[in-house]
């Protein structure tokens, strides 16, 4: 099984590329090959410092949706239409969408399109056959990055189709200590979106970095 | 200082006013003052037999917003506005809203007002000296009730008034392991308020029972 990462070479793309290129091959994408290139061999220089192996290659954007079995879109909500308008081929893919619709104005908030939320943004945007899940929205960039310390977090996912969930969930659960929970259907995901921007102010007001999240 | 249960003969106010009664002056309000009073006695009873003392009285809901320093409306958000309309004497309280605007539909989910959310719905219908906070919007009722177990969860903490929202953490605190963090100000309340659908969309998929959220 192959997992892309489109942005992969952005903020949380990359610690994201890290942590799963020693489970899963990875390949990681830009929007310049080069870069992603230069990201990955400093990945593996990174991990074989550590004694760790890894499968991580550095490719286009478009190659990651052509190559991948699961694609990660590790884009922020922003650049979420204008990265998506340029891939094609996502017919039949699992999509992973870690995207929050947020903005920061006196505090931080949740700014979602009409859709409701970006995952049913991207399910309007994408074909119909592609299987999207929301996942991953709540583990810091940083943290993804700081590979000596463990993820003791809680992750959401939504989606509406049981088999690629199931998969998706399977995928968390292997990285480090995250831990999967079902959260519903694809249509719930802006209740799992709204929790960064909620994240982000605990942070900001509280004197905190990088606050995570656990269900229990 | 006097905290008073709008709505304590409720399935949350009961659980919350056994537990505050141990630390705090409760008195515990419901429209019809006898119902009050019986809960109240049995609230009593049930912590005598376990040796603790307490201090828990049953009034009505007016007499709770009378007498009360700081009023928790622990009423379902579909009677927010009807017993609101009901009371008056809101001015300088500090009034802790732990409401969220939500529907079972498929799955549940987050249903606010034109405001934005219960809180800032609270905000318009209370006189402008009100000191509104949000506060206790993820414990369980049955969690409340359960007086052997810790409640070991985070609660995030909303609200303009600074002073205010410093006594509602402090309160949050003295309640067994329960941890308040600053949330921010009342206007991201909603971010608080979507947590609790959320939170019983992942019981209900994950097959789990009072499923409440850590910070860390």
């Amino acid at each position: 099984m192959k997992i892309g990462i489109v942005g992969g070479t952005g903020d949380i793309g990359e610690g994201m590329a890290l942590r799963l290129s020693t489970q899963f091959d990875v390949i990681v994408g830009s929007r310049e090959k080069d870069k992603a290139e230069a990201t990955c061999e400093f990945g593996i220089e990174t991990l074989k410092k550590r004694g760790q192996k890894c499968s991580l290659t550095g490719v286009s954007n478009q190659q990651v949706v052509d190559g991948a079995d699961i694609v990660i879109l590790a884009i922020p909500y922003k650049h979420l239409i204008g990265t998506l308008d340029t891939l094609c081929g996502f017919e039949e893919k699992i999509v992973i969408s870690p995207v929050n619709p947020m903005e920061k104005r006196d505090f931080f908030t949740f700014t979602p399109p009409p859709e409701g939320s970006a995952a049913l943004l991207i399910k309007r945007l994408l074909p119909p056959s592609a299987r999207i899940c929301t996942a991953f929205n709540t583990i810091a960039a940083n943290r993804w990055k700081l590979l000596d310390e463990e993820l003791s977090y809680s992750v959401p996912v939504c989606g509406d189709d049981d088999s690629a969930k199931l998969q998706v969930m399977e995928i968390v659960n292997r990285i480090s200590k995250l831990h999967a929970f079902n959260a519903g259907p694809l249509a719930t995901s802006h209740l799992v979106e709204c929790l960064t921007p909620l994240l982000l102010n605990i942070a900001r007001y509280n004197k905190m970095k990088d606050v995570g999240i656990q269900f229990h």
